[in-house]
């Protein structure tokens, strides 16, 4: 743990003076007081990713949905549930950053109301969950009369050159970090592939927290205009 | 740690020789790749069983949800997403045993079928997931024609006793430890209620290895025949 000290303290004060908000986890979308529906984010990107900007000298704020990771030192953690929660603890924040990195896994959907007791099985035939969509927090920060730099993140699990391209476009964000799924979900290590105006940027695959190393290393230079 | 063992040690060998098959946590019903409904067990209650019936001198055999528990010492584990195949490993066993103990909040439905890929927003109006009912492990194993000593868990948000009388009924189980929501999803403490022939027994609220123990103690009454 020293040693990893000494590595974080050595890194390039790259994003000193700025501010950082980053999301991370999954949503938990309530059908009932006890049942949800939730996604495999194990979190461990977006605590990467927060640690790494914190180690480049940002002002660092994590909002995060149900994970059982750390927090990161020097890091202002805020805990949410659903994608409503996180939503309101962004856009209270997204205006006074210099970057967002959306790296949540937000549910798109929510079910449209949530009971207030237990669903019993003996209530009958099986229940449909209707859904409603969720905002979209990364589009929304996008939107703003002056947006941070915005920084998305796509995992799917095929064609992730075209989703991660059509993504960057349609919610007009600067960068986006693509992976698929079958590198990284709940892993250790992951794969990356940044889509930026300059085109696309395989990193080397890794560890997430070297990758989020790179990922910081490669805002700065966008922020920086180069 | 070391007192840990000691009281672990010294507790009375009140299940030696015996079997016990014990499920925990939650189970994670698949809508996709990587979403999916889940609830708030955090597998704590059924872990502390596991490790108190090992304690008791029973061999144990935990099956678990996708839940982020350490394993005893000395139980088998074996691991699990959803609830059928959770199902698929209790049966494969459950005829073995001296004692089954259904402590996992198995889902009571799961979404028709997973899809293959990550269902994307851009395929249109907001889905609805349409439910089907999953197997009722803990009644599958009480209706085997020489079943193991059956045990269920009722959590509640309210009615407590009238559901837990009415469960252990339904299902033909000698005994239903029921604790109401608000105490204990995900805590470290608890409050249970015993439901058996004899009537209702509330254990004194504690840690749940506490009660976990208390609870033996209960089963190994039972299946002395006290």
């Amino acid at each position: 743990e020293i040693v990893e000290d000494l590595v974080a303290f050595l890194q390039p004060k790259l994003l000193a003076g700025r501010k950082v908000l980053i999301t991370a986890g999954p949503t938990f979308e309530a059908i009932d007081p006890v049942r949800g529906i939730t996604n495999l984010s194990s979190g461990k990107m977006g605590f990467a990713v927060a640690r790494a900007a914190r180690e480049a000298g940002a002002e660092v704020t994590l909002v995060c949905g149900p994970v059982s990771q750390p927090t990161p030192r020097g890091v202002t953690r805020i805990d949410v549930t659903g994608a409503l929660d996180m939503h309101r603890e962004v856009m209270a924040r997204a205006a006074a950053q210099d970057v967002f990195v959306g790296v949540a896994a937000v549910a798109d959907y929510r079910p449209q109301a949530a009971a207030e007791h237990k669903i019993k099985k003996d209530d009958g035939a099986p229940p449909a969950i209707m859904l409603v969509e969720n905002p979209d927090i990364l589009a929304e920060v996008a939107a703003l009369p002056k947006p941070p730099l915005c920084v998305g993140f796509a995992a799917e699990s095929r064609n992730l050159a075209d989703y991660a391209r059509k993504k960057r476009a349609k919610k007009k964000i600067p960068l986006i970090a693509g992976n698929l799924i079958e590198h990284g979900f709940g892993g250790e290590d992951n794969t990356l592939v940044l889509f930026d105006d300059a085109g696309q940027t395989p990193l080397p695959p890794g560890p997430k927290s070297e990758l989020a190393r790179a990922l910081v290393a490669h805002i700065a230079r966008l922020l920086r205009g180069d």
